[in-house]
């Protein structure tokens, strides 16, 4: 078995709980313009159109294009089943919520652990700006930013955790893909990357996700912090907490 | 006049120092073989292969490939041109060199102070995990690695530059382009974005880098640390030595 070399991730619901932060971010802005939402299942309804308009890439109806276009067009979609309207600076800044999605608490933490062994970066749907503007609110340190608009293609399509493996000048199985979603994993696995599991039961909700990964697995652990730990990595955090 | 949201780097010869490494990595490779070459000499052959290779993927002639597999093209002719013959791994460790290059002294200290203010990225005709390994090696903090291998062409193609200011959701003239070469300004000036030049006059040899820049530049400075200040972005260390 080839040694792992770098550590790809999952984003949305792996790193970032983009459920409450959602719900948060369009109370913040609907709210004072006198819109009664239920904002919890504003975010969920937004995030029921995410599978559905990805889908329309990899099946090739449409062209490629940025996870914040597609996030644009669902918007729209839920807007209007609400009967809401909205000018276009407000649905902009509503948009672009998806890049102020606030992280799991030891994310970062368990980030920084692993960069001191592995290469790090995130294998996401989510765009490149996307995902730099989720790094720099959260403090996550990423060597590169790959995945969707890299590969040009939607996950799970196996190009995209190749090409990240790929980006690294690395076999898959010197990689490790790393999600809460066993559908993720499953994919990751099927073209030969290495997988760890992270539980993340609350992202819809108390007690909604999965709790063990429905494969066979090489890691699952319950928090980034904890996944370091098994692969050997003590975090400075943890070192300077025990002395 | 847009405000300037994020910089983008050329980085062989603007950012590192490729031909002083290329020459004392390849005598640290070949010397104990026997081998007695001219190092510096070698290293400009090496890099005098880089742009005809390149402009095979610009024309078309060849598919885009990363530009390792060129280096690893340009080096087979040069050591043909010399008669040497390497194995297999002394021949792949040589080519790696271009991702052990070492950085100018004020590289990094620049960047660390302009990223409190802006967004980088490499713009540079290397692939993604060459850009990585120069970040690990000489303290380079990227928001993302842009440039070639994302937009799948070499620079000066247009779409290097529109494809790097768009991967952050900027205009071009949001974006500013810095290099120590004019050719590369010109053609990101062409196409919108706003211009810097460092001057490194000891890129090929004592004093035969470009001074001055050939074209009108927004900002022209003998360091990153001094463009940085023309900026208005003050270093840490700067902060720290002046207490």
């Amino acid at each position: 078995m080839q040694p792992i070399k770098a550590i790809i991730f999952d984003v949305f619901g792996t790193l970032v709980d983009w459920r409450s932060s959602i719900a948060h971010e369009a109370q913040h802005l609907l709210q004072p313009l006198g819109l009664r939402v239920d904002w919890l299942a504003f975010a969920d309804a937004w995030r029921a159109q995410y599978q559905p308009a990805m889908e329309q890439v990899r099946s090739g109806q449409l062209a490629f294009c940025k996870l914040d276009a597609l996030h644009s067009r669902n918007l729209a979609l839920v807007l209007a089943d609400l009967g809401i309207t909205l000018d276009a600076a407000t649905f902009k800044q509503l948009n672009l919520a998806w890049h102020r999605l606030d992280a799991w608490p030891d994310a970062a933490p368990g980030l920084h652990a692993l960069r001191s062994n592995y290469r790090l970066a995130p294998c996401s749907n989510g765009n490149i700006s996307l995902m730099v503007d989720l790094a720099r609110r959260n403090g996550f340190a990423w060597d590169a930013i790959l995945g969707a608009e890299l590969a040009r293609d939607y996950k799970p399509k196996p190009e995209v955790y190749l090409n990240a493996a790929s980006a690294f000048d690395l076999e898959p199985s010197q990689t490790l893909m790393v999600a809460a979603h066993s559908s993720d994993l499953a994919a990751a696995c099927a073209v030969g990357l290495r997988t760890a599991f992270i539980a993340r039961p609350d992202e819809y909700g108390p007690n909604t996700g999965e709790l063990q990964p429905g494969l066979a697995v090489d890691y699952a652990a319950a928090s980034v912090l904890e996944l370091a730990r098994q692969l050997g990595v003590t975090s400075r955090q943890q070192e300077h907490s025990q002395q």
